[in-house]
């Protein structure tokens, strides 16, 4: 590597990354240290670098602010201190800057901007073939999420079988080729006293990260980034036949601090510790308190932050949780509950798994489009955000190889078949098409209320949604001295008629 | 009166009846005692009697056996005991007897025959006009309900305005002609803080009953018992003008003694201690525990007796209540407790209101037929009873003379113009195919299972409902060594499809 050269200029909330030669004697990974110091106009921040293999090391930073940037980067990964400056421009179109919590519980981009969190789930799209991935990129660029869910492990369960092509960690993985459609949740980490565990048969030196794994990691974020789409990232879950989900204490510390360092500076980054935190059995509460807390002393900006659940909800009343992040805990109920959680915890509300739209066998992806859109619903009427998922078979999958190699949105990104995303573009319409941006908390005149008022000094709007509900008419008291503009909105037919004025 | 001649038989769990002159000076409904000793083979009762009008008395008498019965009765009214004798012939095709709790949370007839209660709610069906009464008859003959709840008392409620033609006591009600759909809420008992309390115009002799009123109501129950139709009558509500629902202790209990030795003989009753009991701000839970244990002290034949609530679920442990009748105390959820409620409980549970098909303005009464039909399924493989009620406008109402006089099915009878009452035909006729008449209970193999197994010694068969579900496809896992004969049965298409055999 020649003497390295620092880039002159980076937009506020972009990536300004140094690339800096260094030791790649004994294990780079682990052995050595380096951190970069940025000054700027209103901040200053101490970030970590990481070993990048081939003997470069990386430094990124996000500037949260214009103006002119000074650096400093030392650590004993070289015996050379270096320094600099950069410029930070304006932010380019389509770039907020990261997302905050605003109003206690709800969310706004960095320059004020409302973010209204629409989520989708794909639990690892970048662990599948390039042409695939592109096809998902296409898809959410015309779709209406703003906000993705995706694990960094990949991912041993049903119709999810496959090695990919690249692993996290340096070694092999288990034979994965007797594991099938009927046999998988022998074969794992998840469901204590229904699985025999992690298969013998892995190798791995945790200590030792594929870059090439979490390059591409790195570049899935931010053309995440370039589509407007935060991505809110899994750093553990469950559903592991390789022994990610089990490692010890150090060994998830040293995984912790490596992925900080390279996507922390990526604005649309969120942090989700965990998928079903609960079905991790070789993890504690005290464990994820440790790890959630540690990854926001480590991380520079002070990034979303959760944990979601598979039977129990976390308490999210914990300091280092920014907001909800639910899985309905009943067949049921769920989005009803938004309200609730919402008072609760007086954070953010976000359900990001509400059943999906789909046909498969488990109750957790077999929904219709529309009872789907209709929790999307009642979660807004009530202050909080929906997530939603698909999984549509198109037949009834066997063993056969082919079939072990079906794609559905919900793990493996693609293309959407589901009726619910249309419904869901058009209620984010809505949602964004509130005077002067405010935000929905739950109104409930009468009794069989479900509705929603728009926050504010005064109201800017009420929203009544009837769910299950089909009333031919319905009476309204709400202010008698006032006049309200009715408009009668369709969710799934999605459109909207001026009903007239009304004295309230 | 000329001296009297008493019928020579009856029928099994038919209504025997004498009809006695006896003294009509002073106050014969409060002054006088008269009861009935029926000795027979098996049983021997003490039956009250009654003043219905005009120097007559009667006294009626279930047998619950076949044979020579004797008896005599005696009390003030008459200054002679009367004595005779009759015989219990078998009973005709269609009476089964009483509906007794069986298997501790199901109904059977007394003859054996199992009973799956399938209500419907008019809740002042036989207050309307003759001609709609015999089409409710007619409606009902033709229906797959075997249950229906009404009052004992007019109600006075939206679609409920005006007067009926009879009242139940001697005297005037009250102006009625100022009562609109939009202000009815203001004359009334129930709401506290929100009504005024009964209208002070109402002049009423609560000692003196209208036999004309009664003779309706026993013949409105004795017809329904030609049906078939159980008669769940509904002794206290709070849609009350008149102050029925506010009377004293001594009042509550005049009229609990005078329509149960009315009404006790007819096999089909069931006590219904009040509609939705916590509406009414005159009474509490121990007037409900002292009226309820009177009514089962009252009562020869131990009919099924229990309680309504509004928001709050009465206590059914209580020893006086035999069964749970439940509203739903959820806009989301109440058929999917039934299984919990009867675990808790021990006792049937019959879920009377879980809102109806319909399209009117308040939750309780516009939900799609598909939704109610789903909630009678929930119900089902939690092995309880649900009940329905239809609230179908064909126009807005408003507050015209002809829009006053609206019928509804759930309040007035008349015809059903639902989706749903064919699909509950079609669940009625699937529970009474259960091999060997067995009864349900929930079944949860998998977390998602939504199930139910017959009760017995072996499992007659399993019933999978898939409800808010639609998988393309299902993996059971039930006895290897057993081979399942599979239908798919389509509960809104009413289709029953043979899929095969399948070892477990």
């Amino acid at each position: 590597m020649n003497a390295p050269v620092f880039p002159a200029a980076c937009e506020r909330w972009g990536v300004y990354e140094l690339a800096l030669p260094g030791r790649s004697d004994g294990n780079p990974f682990a052995d050595f240290t380096i951190c970069g110091e940025f000054r700027g106009p209103g901040e200053t921040k101490t970030v970590p670098g990481f070993y990048d293999g081939d003997g470069v090391y990386r430094v990124r930073f996000m500037p949260g602010c214009e103006g002119i940037y000074t650096f400093t980067v030392s650590g004993t990964f070289s015996d050379q201190v270096y320094s600099g400056s950069f410029e930070a421009l304006p932010p380019s179109p389509g770039n907020h800057g990261p997302v905050r919590v605003a109003q206690g519980v709800h969310f706004d981009y960095a320059d004020g901007t409302p973010h209204y969190s629409i989520g989708t789930t794909c639990y690892v799209w970048h662990l599948q073939s390039p042409e695939m991935q592109e096809q998902t990129l296409d898809t959410l660029s015309r779709s209406p999420f703003n906000k993705i869910r995706f694990c960094v492990f990949p991912k041993h369960y049903d119709y999810n079988l496959e090695d990919p092509s690249c692993f996290p960690f340096e070694g092999t993985p288990c034979d994965c080729s007797g594991i099938t459609r009927r046999n998988f949740m022998d074969y794992g980490a998840f469901f204590p006293g229904r699985s025999i565990g992690v298969p013998k048969d892995n190798r791995w030196d945790f200590s030792r990260f594929v870059p090439e794994y979490f390059r591409h990691l790195d570049e899935t974020v931010g053309r995440l980034a370039e589509l407007g789409i935060e991505a809110d990232v899994i750093l553990f879950h469950p559903y592991d036949r390789w022994g990610f989900s089990c490692m010890t204490r150090e060994q998830d510390e040293h995984y912790l601090r490596y992925v900080i360092a390279r996507l922390a500076a990526y604005r649309n980054v969120w942090w989700s510790m965990a998928n079903e935190y609960d079905l991790l059995p070789a993890k504690t509460v005290e464990d994820w308190d440790h790890l959630g807390a540690l990854t926001r002393a480590l991380d520079p900006y002070g990034h979303l932050c959760s944990i979601h659940n598979c039977m129990q909800l976390f308490d999210f009343s914990k300091d280092w949780i920014t907001h909800c992040s639910i899985q309905r805990i009943s067949l049921y109920v769920c989005a009803e509950q938004t309200d609730e959680w919402r008072e609760r915890y007086h954070k953010p509300v976000v359900l990001d798994e509400i059943a999906y739209e789909g046909n498969i066998e488990f109750a957790w992806g077999n929904i219709r489009g529309e009872e789907l859109v209709r929790r999307f619903w009642e979660a807004t009427v009530r202050g909080g955000y929906a997530g939603h998922g698909e999984t549509i078979l198109d037949h009834i999958p066997t063993d056969s190889p082919e079939d072990r190699r079906l794609k559905l949105w919900w793990s493996h990104g693609g293309t959407l078949k589901g009726e619910s995303p249309a419904r869901i573009a058009f209620l984010r319409s809505i949602l964004e098409e509130i005077p002067g941006h405010r935000r929905l908390r739950r109104f409930q005149g009468s009794w069989d209320d479900i509705a929603a008022v728009a926050e504010g000094p005064d109201p800017g709007c009420y929203l009544f949604y009837f769910g299950l509900m089909a009333p031919l008419f319905r009476v309204f008291h709400l202010d008698d001295e006032t006049d309200f503009q009715v408009d009668l909105i369709d969710t799934w037919n999605m459109t909207v008629t001026p009903l007239g004025v009304f004295r309230g």
